[in-house]
Parts: C-alpha cells; sequence; structure tokens
C-alpha cells in the first residue's frame, strides 16, 4: 500500500498532533482534511471499540455555518425533511438533494443560535452549494464554514469517561440532543451522536487551539478505562448499517433509494430542492434500495463499486464489505434492484477477486 | 508516514492499474480521487520528468460538463475572465470567485461543442456551486460530471512519444490548443497543457474502458524514450510558480492576490459573482500578494500553514516549500503583506521545525 504525501491541501485537524501521538497506521481523506483510518488494525480497532471507549479526530466532519434573518429559510430549501418542529438542543440528520432528487450529502443540522445554523457535513463541499443558493435568492444571510472540528468519544464507556472531563451532567444528554458544557472554562456543544453504534458523544470544538488539551484530557481521564485512539470502523458501520456519503449513497441515488425515506417530509416536497423527483419517485416506487447483503468466500477490499448480478442481468452493486469477526460473514450493503431487493434472494457480487455468492438480509446485523 | 486506507469513497481511475503496477509509493487524493504523488521519490522523478517523458494519472481533474443554450451565460457569470473572444480550440485558465471574490477553484475552460463546456477542476466540488447557480435562475443548461479522465504526457521528450501514438499532428498543437486525434478509431480531446513547466500534453479519455488501453500504448510506444509513470512533481511546480488550489490559495484569497490579475476582466466586473468586490480591490490595492520565497536551512515538510514575520510582527504566510536540487535553495510559495512583498525583503517563516530566514524573489526560479 501507498502512503499518503503531507501538503497543506489535505488539512491537519487540532488533533493530528494526538493521532500521530497515539500511532495512527492508516489515513483517508475526508473533506480535503485527514481522517484517520486505522490504529491497530480494522479487527483490532473493533474488538476495542466495542469493549472499551476511543477517542475520534472527526474534525473533518467540517460545519457549514448559515448566520442571519433568512437561515432558517434557506436550510429548509435544502432539504426535504420538516425542520418545523425541530427543538433547540436537536441534532437533526437531513438528507441534502439536488434539483433531480440527488444525494449532496447527508449532515446533522444544529441549531446553535436562533438565527444560526451548523450543518455538521458528510465528505461533499456542501458550502459551495449553500452559498450559491444564498447568493441567487439575495437571503440575508452569512455562510461561512468556522473554526469548529468534532471531536468523537464513542464506545460503551463513553459515558464514564466524559463525565469525568465535562462533569456528570453528561449522563442526562439525550440522542441526537446537545447541551453546552465547559471544557477549561469554555463552553463548547456535547452532543450525544458519533458514527458507531456504541454509544457516545461529539463535542464541536470551536477553537483550534483547544483542541489538543481536551484531547490530552480525556487521555488522561481515562486510563482505567482504557480508552485509545479510534476512528470510524469499517467493520463496525457496516455491521450496524451506518451509511456513508461517496461510498453507499452519492449523487445518483434519491433519499429514498438510501432507506432515508422517514427523512423525507411531503409536505416539504412543494417547495424544496428536489421535490418534484422525489414526489414522482414516491408515487412510482423506488426502483433499487439500499440493503443488507451476507457474502461467502474471501474478499478482496472493497474499493470500488461491485456489480451485482442475478440470472445473468445486473441488478444492482455492493459499495461496502469487510469480514465481521463477530458475525462470521462478510458483512456488505448494497443497492438491489425491486426485482432482487426481497430477504433471502440470492446474489453474485463481482469482486476484483472474482464472483462471490451473496444473500440479501432482512437488516442490518447491530 | 500513515498509508493510504481503500475505500470506494476515495475513487479509482481508469489508471489506478497501471499506477499501481508501476509501483506508485505514495498517493494523495484530489477531488475525492487518488492522485499519485510519488513513484521513485520526489527528487528521483524531478530529474526524470526534466530530461524525459513521464504518463500521469490526472483523472482528478474532474470535468464540469455544462450543455445547453444558456451555457455559456452560466460560464460568464462565474468567472471575471471575458469568455467572448475565446477560440473554438482554446483551453481557458479560468479564475472561478464566490459573491466575495474569493477563490472557489481555478479550472481550465474548454468549449468542446457550440453550446457544451468542460470545466476542468482543481480540488473543489465546483460542480454544487456551477448547479445551483443554474437552478436558481432556471438556466437552461445540464450541468454534470461526464466520464471524461485527463491523462497528462509530460517532459521535454513528449511531442515523440505522443506523435508515436496519435501521429505527427500532435506537433502542431500550438500552448492551451488541443485537437481531436483519434486512439483506437476514438476521437479524443489532445490539448498542449499541463502541471508542469517542461512542456507536454493533456489527453481528455472520454472513456473508462479505453484508459488502460491507451496507458500501455503510451508506455509501449516510449520504451526507448524511458517513459516513466509520474505526477505533478512537488520541486519541479514551486521552481515554475505552479499555483496549487488549496495549498497556496484558498476561498480567503482573490485572483488579484495570487497573481491572476491578468486573468481579470474589468468589463465583467459589472456582472459576474464577486465583481464588486474585486473592483473594491482593484481600486484600493491589494493588501497581500503571491510571492517567490527562498528559504534557508534544513526544511521539515509543508504540510501546515507556516507563518511568515518581520520584525515581531505577522506579514504572511508560506504554503508550499520544498529543497531544490537544481536551484541549491529551498523553492517556496507564499502570501506576502504589501509592505514585506518587495524582492529583497528578509522575513521569517515560522515552520515546524522552528524559524527559518527567507528573502522575497524577483519571480519564481523555472
Amino acid at each position: 500500500m501507498a502512503i499518503i504525501t503531507p501538503s497543506r491541501r489535505v488539512r491537519r485537524t487540532p488533533f493530528t498532533a494526538g493521532v500521530e501521538a497515539a500511532g495512527v497506521t492508516s489515513y483517508t481523506v475526508y473533506n480535503r482534511m485527514l481522517l484517520p483510518a486505522q490504529f491497530g488494525g480494522f479487527v483490532e480497532d473493533y474488538h476495542h471499540l466495542k469493549k472499551h471507549v476511543q477517542v475520534w479526530d472527526v474534525a473533518c466532519e467540517r460545519q457549514v455555518e448559515v448566520k442571519g434573518p433568512d437561515a432558517l429559510r434557506l436550510v429548509q430549501l435544502i432539504t426535504p425533511r420538516d425542520l418545523s418542529k425541530m427543538a433547540d438542543d436537536q441534532c437533526l440528520y437531513i438528507p441534502v438533494v439536488d434539483q433531480d432528487g440527488g444525494m449532496l450529502n447527508d449532515p446533522v443540522l444544529l441549531r446553535v443560535a436562533p438565527d444560526t445554523y451548523w450543518i455538521s457535513i458528510a465528505d461533499s463541499d456542501l458550502l459551495l452549494w449553500v452559498k450559491a443558493i444564498a447568493a441567487c435568492n439575495g437571503f440575508d444571510v452569512q455562510v461561512s464554514e468556522p473554526d469548529v472540528s468534532p471531536l468523537g468519544v464513542q464506545g460503551p464507556r463513553s459515558d464514564d469517561l466524559m463525565a469525568r472531563v465535562f462533569g456528570e451532567a453528561v449522563r442526562d444528554i439525550r440522542f441526537f440532543r446537545y447541551q453546552r458544557l465547559a471544557f477549561q472554562g469554555h463552553e463548547m456543544i456535547v452532543a450525544r451522536s458519533g458514527y458507531s453504534k456504541q454509544g457516545g458523544f461529539e463535542i464541536y470544538v470551536d477553537d483550534f487551539a483547544l483542541g489538543m488539551p481536551l484531547w490530552e484530557a480525556l487521555f488522561a481521564a481515562g486510563e482505567d478505562l482504557q480508552v485509545r485512539a479510534g476512528c470510524p470502523n469499517l467493520i463496525e458501520r457496516v455491521e450496524g448499517g451506518l451509511l456513508s456519503y461517496g461510498n453507499d449513497m452519492t449523487v445518483d441515488n434519491s433519499p429514498l433509494e438510501c432507506g432515508l425515506g422517514r427523512f423525507v417530509s411531503p409536505m416539504m416536497l412543494g417547495t424544496c430542492f428536489g421535490g418534484r423527483a422525489l414526489a414522482d419517485e414516491i408515487a412510482a416506487g423506488s426502483r433499487q434500495m439500499i440493503r443488507a447483503i451476507a457474502i461467502e468466500g474471501e474478499l478482496p477490499p472493497c474499493d470500488r463499486l461491485w456489480r451485482v448480478y442475478a440470472g445473468g442481468a445486473e441488478v444492482g452493486q455492493v459499495t461496502s464489505a469487510v469480514r465481521s469477526p463477530d458475525f462470521g460473514t462478510n458483512v456488505a450493503i448494497g443497492m438491489v434492484a425491486r426485482s432482487h431487493w426481497d430477504v433471502g434472494t440470492v446474489i453474485e457480487v463481482e469482486t476484483q477477486g472474482g464472483m462471490r455468492r451473496g444473500v440479501v438480509q432482512a437488516g442490518f446485523w447491530a
């Protein structure tokens, strides 16, 4: 495997020094920023994540800040999810689609002040989409990328570790809600959220200079909890069916195809971008849908789209796949045509290492 | 150094199999696609590039295709460069700026049909900016990313190699002009352009399946020319003053600051995005400007912004820097405040390895 070349363009984060000291062995690049991908290896990281607690540099979840009197109007325009009942402390997962209903990003939305929203983005420059819409409509908003870098604390001992650093109040934060809690006298947004199924928090570190002090405080407080540096884990996220923008969904997919129909509010389709296309798809039914797929045999790394066949015809694609130690099979995420998406359907998956037999599952593993 | 983790999200190119077989040792990620960064190492690759000919996988220069009756109107809106005299076979370097005059990308524009443009982009999702502007204005255009992957042929023997594969006609292509030439009966756009100062071509490979056949044909034809797999070379590009979007310029910089004032047409400033801000900057004078900077001593990798000081005050930043074997100094690109941008000004550069003495140069080295 090739190493990753250093350059300013692939940005370091407030936590990179800590990540390096912890012995990161593999990176990926996400929003033109370093995202650790492995420390001890996928399998070792996975077992540790499920048992203990990890600190994750997810600064690459950049924020698009929308601030001003028209902020809500703008944000409601870019998503088919109804924002009218959003609570002040809520974190809302919102599909963002283009004029044809194709996924542009799947961020989490926070209202951090009455007229200020943070859109915590997946891997695409949603900033450009939002800025252009603001400019073209003459909306009274400022759109920018602020100095905010999320730090994840994930794993079953997350509450214990976080309570030691931010106080017992963390235990009362509900799922996908946030509170403002102080670290060294500086209040930050602490949300119960994160890209694993093991529970945990995301701290929105809104000052680059506080990154390493917070990183070090968490490690100092968690020594007896066996805290380690970690990162979103391929095995754990596929078991849990956590989709990855750019892997499992792209602009070629609608939110309905991605199984995100519950975040599409029919009432919004008259006004939001892509509403017409989504309404048409609801009426006609989706032609393909995300499915959990179990695959047999040895797998090469899923570093490209794997075409899916049945009876010689192409009926879908697999986009993430890896061996699961806990479930004793290869777990995978794919898009399967309506004709073949029923549970138990046998398919063939074309990997760079040859054809493999797969079976459509009733749901994800965890 | 950490390795780069495979995933579909970081996309392989039509040429990745060739790049791997050629022994790539280091990658970067550009437009969420693999971009080779080193084969034999920066220094070895550099000497070879200046003497022989290399084949470069620059598929990451993705195209934003704008097609339809309003295509020219849309493209003229996003750049301050006057497109009215663009020739049919021309490749135009166009700064693209936001409503505040900040650089969003610095692509090359080609008209590939009367109503169809390709914007060959640097590292940001310009597609989202263009799509949103098209949608908000109701322009009659389709905006998409087509199956087009540029392959570079760079170095002093480029004409000889290209003539063997595409015919003698390649020798008549003028700088930043293109012709359609056939490979295996399939016509492709071949432009005299590329991200080095050693001369060469970019082939716009408009069919993924033709990528490896073309790669292999170039290597087969160039054996006695010592053809090698290469890539944009850090040393050579800094010597030549080739700016890199994301490294040397970001949305925080105007095209005037980047020394791109010759691509800003005063006549366009009344209508294009950011025109007002650029007109104001022209009137007031830029507060900082791109400069070539020679730096003394041993340098660590320039993987982050290096602040520049003079007399204790911050007066700029260095964003690319590396040792040049041919010029016997560290060559660097930086942004320097007006007060300190004159030739010969001595500055201090704060690297992660300590302070280094630098001198503002009259121009780049090559």
